[in-house]
Order: C-alpha cells, then structure tokens, then sequence
C-alpha cells in the first residue's frame, strides 16, 4: 500500500508509525502489529491506529524513524505487513515458564537494545522474569547478552577492581572514599556508578558536585589508564545499555526481578573489564534486602555468576537499617566523605564501613597480605594519599582539584527539626528520610542533604535538634518539612513506650 | 511548576503529557509517574520525558487531556507531582500471587476503562493475570466490574436467550441462523458479536455485508423489543469497554488468559441482559480448545461464572477440528447462511450444529418440551418464519429486507486451486484457510471467502478443483493464491502414506 508520510515529532524510543485504521484494516494490521516502510531505505515499524489524526492514505511516521529514513513530508512510501520480530516468541515462552537459550536471551536484549520491542512485549518480558525468575544459566546468559549489546572496555594491566553497593541505605557515600584508596594502592578501579532512582543521591549524583561524570567507555579507559581511577555514570555511556530500558518498566511497576538485579550489576561490572570486586550488601529494615538470611542467598548467586564469568568476588553483608554516617544527600554528604579523606574523621559506623571494604578489596587485589588490608586503608588515608588521589580524579575527569570539603555548596535554606519531647532515637525511618529530601529538591538541587544531630539509641531532650535540612529553595524546603513534621522521620520515646497494668 | 501548555494532536489512549527532562527532574518525576496539570480543571496525567521535542518551560499535552483541559496553546498551566492510581499497587499485588478483592479488581478494571493506566501497568496486569490466573471469586468480580463500568440493558420481559461460541474454528456461521430461529420462536435473543481479530470473519463482519451492525445499547434494547433479536457488533456499543482496552494488550502477546475469556464473555452477554444462554465449544486440532477434555473443563467454569451471576448455561461441545460448511468468509459464507434460512439446504455439519444449538436453546427458553427443540427450530426455518424473522432483523438494522441468497456480493476475482494428483483429503488446515482469507483482504474485503470443493476424507482425483477463492481485488488474490501453493491448505494423499520396506 503506498501512503504519503508525515513526520510526527515525538520520540517512542523505537521505529513507530500511525496510520488511520481504514488503511491498517486493508494492510490486514492491527496496533502493535509491524509493517516494513519502503523508500530509499526500508525499516520495520511498529503500527499504531487511529481513526482521528492521520487520515486515510497518509502515514505518520515518528521521530526516530522519521529521522533514519529522512523522507521529506508528504513523499509517498510504500506499506507492506511484518512479522514480528522472533523475541517476541520468546518472551511469550518465558510467560509459559519454559527456560531460554542464550541465544533467544540475546535475542530479546538485542531487540530491546535495537528499539525493536513495543512497550507491552518488554513489560510482559520483564513482568514475567519478575514472576518465574530466572535459573543460574539464563542469568549468566543474560548477563552476557547485555555486556555483548553495548560497549565494553578492557584494561591490559590486571586485576581491575570493582565495588558495588545494593543501595537501599541512606548516606552511603562510601564509594567517593573506596575509589580513591584503591587507586592510591596502585590498583585501577574503572567505578561506574548509577544516579539516585529512588533515592536521595546515588555515587553519580555525589561525584557530580565536584566534576562531571558523564563520560564515553573510552574516556573511561583512558582516565582509569591515567590515574588508576574514576567514578562516573554508567547512564552515561553504552556500557550495558539494556538495563535503563528495563528499569524503564520495572520503575513504574516498583520491581526489581532478583534476576534482572544480578545481571544488571554484573553486566556492567564485567563490560569495564573488572575482575575482582566486593560487593555490599545492606540489610535490615527498609532496605532492599531486609533479613541476613536473605543477604546470604544473594551473596551466593553473585558469587556464583561471578564464577561463571570469570570474576573474583567477595561480599559483605553490611547493617543498613539506618543511614550511614550523619550526612545525607548531596553537599553534606561530599562533605562527609571528603573530610574523612582528609582528616581521618567522621561518623564511626561510615569509617569502619569504608576502612573494611577498602581493606577487603585490597587483599584481594594482591597488594595487601591477608587481615593486612584495612590496616593499609587507614595509612592510605592517614598518609594524604587517598586526598591526593580523589583529587587527580577530580582533575582527570574536568573538577577542580583544589577543592576542599569546606568548599563543597550546600543550600542556604536551612531549617533544623527539634525534638518535640525527651526520650531515646528508637527508629530513624530511611524511607520518609529519602522522601524529604526528595520533596527538598534532591538529587536534582545538589545542595539539598540532611544532617542528623542524634542517632538511634542517643538520648535526646525535648527542644534538642534532631536533624537539619538544607535546602536550594524555600518552597522546596517549606514543602519538606511540613511532611516530615507529618511523618516523623526520627521517632522519640521514653524507654517505657506502653503500660499494661493490672487493674 | 508553572509551564507553558503545548498540543500535541496525537491520541495515546488516556491523559499524558511530555515534559522536558530538566523540568522533570527540577519536579522530581521520571517517565511513567503522574502529574496534577491544574487549569481551570485539574487532570492526572502520565508523564513521558523528553531532552529533545518539548523545551524546557513547555509542556507537551496529548489530544485526549488537551481536549478535557479546554486550555489554549502558550497558556500557562501549574503541574505538580501527583501519586499513581492505587490500582497499581493491586496490580503489583496480582503479580506476586495474592487474591484480588471485588474492590480492588474494580479499581483495576475501572482504571483501565478510563484510560488511567500506562500501558506498563496494563500489560504487567494482563500478563500476571495470564501467568496465575485468577480464581472462580475473582473472575465473578472482575466480570461484575466490566459489566458495571460500561452500559447496560435490562428488558422487562423474561427469558433473555443468548448464544456464543467460543470461536476459531472457520465458516462458523451459525449465529445468522440462530438468531432468526429463536427470535422467530418469540424469544428476544439481543445478540452482540464480535469482529473477526484474527479469523477471516466474525459474525459481525458477516452481517455487516447485509446491514449495519454499529449500534448503542438503547438502540439495541428498542431493536430487540421490536422485532425479537438483533446481530450487532459489540465493539460499537459502550458494553464492557474494558474487553476491548485489555484485548489490545493480549493480541500483540499472542495470549487468551481463560479468566479473561470467561469475564469477557460473561460480561457481554450480563450486560445485555441475557439470561439463558447455549455455549458452543469448538475442539479439535487448530481451534482454541484442542482436547474434549479442556472442552469439559471450561464448560463447567462457564457454567459455575454463569450460576455466580444468576444465568442459566449450557454448553454444546463441538468438533472444530475442520471448518464448518463449504463456505468461509464474507459474501459466500453470507449465501449459505440464507440458503439455510431460505431452503433447508446446505452442509449437514452447518445444519446439524445450526438445528442442535437452536433446540438447546428452545428448550432452555421454555418454549419448547425437552427433546423436541431441534424438531421445533427446523420446523421454524422449513415453514419460513425463521427467514421471515431474519429480513425484519436485517430491515430493523437498516438493510434491505428484500435481499436473497443470490443477491449477497461476492469477490469478481476468482481463482480455483486444483488437487496435485489423485488421493483423498486427509487434513483441512484451518490456520492456513484463515491465513490465505485474510491475506486476501478478509476480513476487510467483504467479497473474500472460499468455497471447498473438497472436505476431509473425500476422494479426489487429480486436476479437480479443491477450492475456490473470492477476492475483491487482483493483486491480493494473487498474493493469497502464491501463499496458498507454498504452504497448502488441504492435503491429498493417497491412503498408504509412505512404505516400511524390509530390504
């Protein structure tokens, strides 16, 4: 059928086009269905219907294949029905619980990766992933199959080290002081890191307040090449590009298929070339992983695909039932970290925290003798040599090294939340934490970050600070602490909470 | 926020705006979240993000919230984040196995109709509901919420017959008779019929060759009234419009979730007011029922939803494993409905299964004494009442009531394929008939059909025609034919197949 295009600029993340349901009926297509688009080039799209927009004998073409054909409107091209591409058959044999092969994993991801996927394909892939799950093979397969799609990076000098966090904890600024240690030991750490989700502030967001961290896997290669290290978005580049199209479905779905986790953090672990990483694994209340018994499972299966991939790695459970070290979010945060850089000083749960993970990793990387290693953490930093470090992967990656964590900004809307009563810190609620300072602005104003003044199990006096938000804009602070005030984030009690008395 | 409003004449199925990246950070939302759009109304929208097509300042609206908000291009809107709907977290609460309750599948349901779900969302449902299923308490709700949630009839007099068959099985032109024959018997029978999706032709694409079928609901009750029964197409009506938004899901995934078809089903035939109702269940190789067995077992489950909701059912299993009658699709599957009608005449597997159903239904209507409706429904269509009744339904429609057999249109492209060599029929492939129909422009040609020369186990010999294929247009005939010789439709063999010789 030849019909006349028309652009629509809109961008649907894949090769899409409208026509008037009249045309779709005597093409024999229906929504969703694929039609090939004939003109200099041919493409495959996906056929949206409509009885209003694109009238009969026109064909609306959106941005992206608009853009690859480079038709000029109203030039006539010629319609003909597709098939649809083959992971859709496969994504309909993991619905019915049957194991893929690799090769219909790479399928599926390539086709995600390429746009070829409508949204109700992928979400019935990732929903039924999320449902079965995957078995250890289909994991490392597809693991695999998302290194194999996007761009990868390999270093000629080894080990490379790596560090992941789950995520899940308030605060964990951890990476900003690990990267630095490592690489002032001598070894490279090419640390791709992700932005906050859902979160106050992922590492990226963090790193950003100093220097930009938006860079190409070669830029990745040559900076880790030059000064042993860097921390940067892995958003950024094409390194495991699959993943943010998942995420894209199971954000608005609030899932994190076990499966899809595993091979999201490998696949990007194992395209920058790292061979030997320590992964943290938090767990407590309102983390991702909530029980150690469930920590430990974790722990196995990543050691497990790390087996099958060729990678070392160890981890630790860590307790994340409440925020690590006093800062959270943005400047504060910087701030924290840098001064433990520094000065050797800060919050003991993050120093400890930091020194322990440093210290594994660097057993691991062979330059520290067994039970050695955190004891050379703590002379990395004690030495200035860790400062030094992070602050020529400051300068490599475009920030000024010069920087101070007194100089790192912080917002100048203020507000400090007192205790309404004495009593003891019981609880301090990660969730409603993250959510005020999202509701302050973060992570997008990087001044936006909160300090706690009393942490669980202090004793606190009515009228005594509990916390200070700071904020880039007054209504964006106003709106924070009205909802904090709402839901407590830090719950004070006296010791006795209730009592039952005989009458 | 306050940003400047910008339309966007594309129809996406419910409220949804596009906004810059930069301001969907600064408001603190990511695609597929929700915003308060606040003008002199105030909508919840979707939110897509763009870096590219909406600038920063500007919001994107799509047609369906541009044409509820009445705002005017460059006026000046307030958004602000809003909260998803909470039939999400229902939907997240299916997908990890829980029972729904008959409020939260209303939510669900009511979400879907009015356009409030993405279509992640929507597919996440449909695919956890395909993965799990649902029990005989949620399929009883979740029909009862697609019956609410859209228009309905209720007629005074009683009973309110029906008739369905679950489909796939080709020439299933039964409804055309039964219809006239129970309505003739002066039982009102408010038939609503689907169009062919993936068949060559529903039962509403055949009447439609004889008159409209795109009625409202009260249009359907005052046709009902007045001349007994009606055969319309259900699409047009405002009757269980969740059927519709949840099939566009299903098709692209290739996927018939059983509690959707009996909710579907259900809903449709509650919602008219139906009564008392016959089943047809076609089984047999290529239909969707393949086993007798399967066939029992959703026969009880239609029956057990029918008591639930206070219908009386019962159900006709069927031998769909070859098509009904010698002609299917269109205009000549259309002729040997009215020459059933009009002489008596026809295939006896048509007439058999046209006669079986309408006595069913006779007796259930009580009309009829056990066991003697079959002899009452040919005594209807042998004295003319039943052809009488079906030009009143065609002329209350809006057709001609003078049309016969002989002045139904069929395609004036005619191509007959002739058996390869002598032998007999040994397998008539429905999906191939389907294939070869549609690819000729069926169901949107209305001349396209095939009339069989030859049914399974006959004998042939070669050179005789096997079938013939009516088209509207050359070029689709061709295409159909070409396919037709590749892939056959009808096997001819002789009856030793292949020889084991002892050498």
């Amino acid at each position: 059928m030849k019909l006349r295009a028309q652009p629509y600029d809109i961008e649907v993340g894949r090769y899409e086009v409208i026509i008037n349901s009249a045309d779709a009926e005597e093409l024999g297509v229906l929504a969703g269905d694929r039609v090939q688009v004939k003109d200099k080039d041919t493409i495959t799209a996906v056929v949206e219907t409509t009885d209003a927009i694109v009238s009969p004998g026109k064909i609306g073409i959106y941005r992206e294949a608009w853009e690859s054909m480079k038709v000029v409107p109203d030039e006539v091209v010629e319609v003909l029905p597709a098939a649809k591409p083959k992971s859709v058959s496969f994504i309909r044999k993991k619905m019915d619980k049957q194991k893929l092969t690799s090769d219909e994993l790479h399928a599926i991801i390539e086709d995600i990766v390429d746009g070829n996927l409508t949204e109700v394909e992928l979400t019935a892939f990732v929903t039924a992933s999320y449902i079965y799950n995957m078995d250890p093979d289909e994991i490392e397969w597809m693991t695999r199959a998302m290194v194999k799609t996007g761009d990868q990076i390999s270093f000629d000098v080894h080990p490379v080290m790596d560090h992941h966090s789950i995520g899940g904890v308030p605060g964990n600024k951890i990476s900003l002081c690990i990267v630095p240690i490592i690489a002032a030991a001598g070894l490279l750490i090419p640390k791709t890191s992700s932005r906050a989700i859902t979160g106050a502030g992922g590492s990226a967001d963090l790193m950003e307040i100093l220097c930009p961290v938006s860079f190409r896997a070669d830029e990745i290669k040559k900076m880790t090449t030059k000064v042993g290290g860097c921390l940067v978005w892995g958003g950024a580049t094409n390194i495991a590009p699959a993943d943010d199209k998942i995420i894209g479905v199971e954000y608005p779905l609030s899932i994190d298929p076990k499966s899809q986790l595993l091979a999201s953090v490998m696949a990007k672990k194992f395209a920058v070339g790292a061979d030997t990483m320590v992964l943290d694994i938090p767990t407590g209340n309102e983390t991702k992983i909530p029980t150690v018994q469930e920590g430990r499972k974790l722990a196995r299966e990543f050691m497990e695909l790390g087996d099958r991939l060729g990678m070392k790695i160890e981890c630790a459970l860590t307790y994340g039932g409440t925020p690590l070290g006093r800062a959270i979010g943005g400047g504060v945060e910087v701030r924290e970290a840098m001064v433990m850089l520094e000065k050797f000083e800060g919050p003991r749960s993050f120093l400890e925290k930091t020194i322990s993970i440093s210290g594994m990793m660097l057993e691991m990387g062979g330059v520290a003798p067994r039970n050695e290693g955190a004891k050379m953490a703590v002379e990395l930093v004690k030495s200035g040599k860790a400062l030094q470090k992070f602050k020529e992967i400051i300068e490599v990656q475009g920030g000024d090294p010069k920087v101070t964590s007194d100089m790192v900004p912080v917002g100048d809307k203020i507000a400090t939340v007192l205790s309404p009563q004495d009593g003891y810190v019981l609880e301090i609620s990660n969730k409603r934490l993250v959510n005020m300072c999202r509701l302050a602005g973060a992570p997008h104003d990087k001044g936006v970050g909160v300090i706690l003044h009393k942490k669980k199990g202090e004793y606190v006096k009515k009228g005594d600070g509990l916390y200070t938000l700071y904020a880039d804009k007054e209504w964006k602070l106003d709106a924070a602490i009205k909802e904090s005030l709402r839901n407590p984030i830090i719950l004070v009690e006296g010791m006795i909470l209730e009592k039952i008395q005989v009458v």
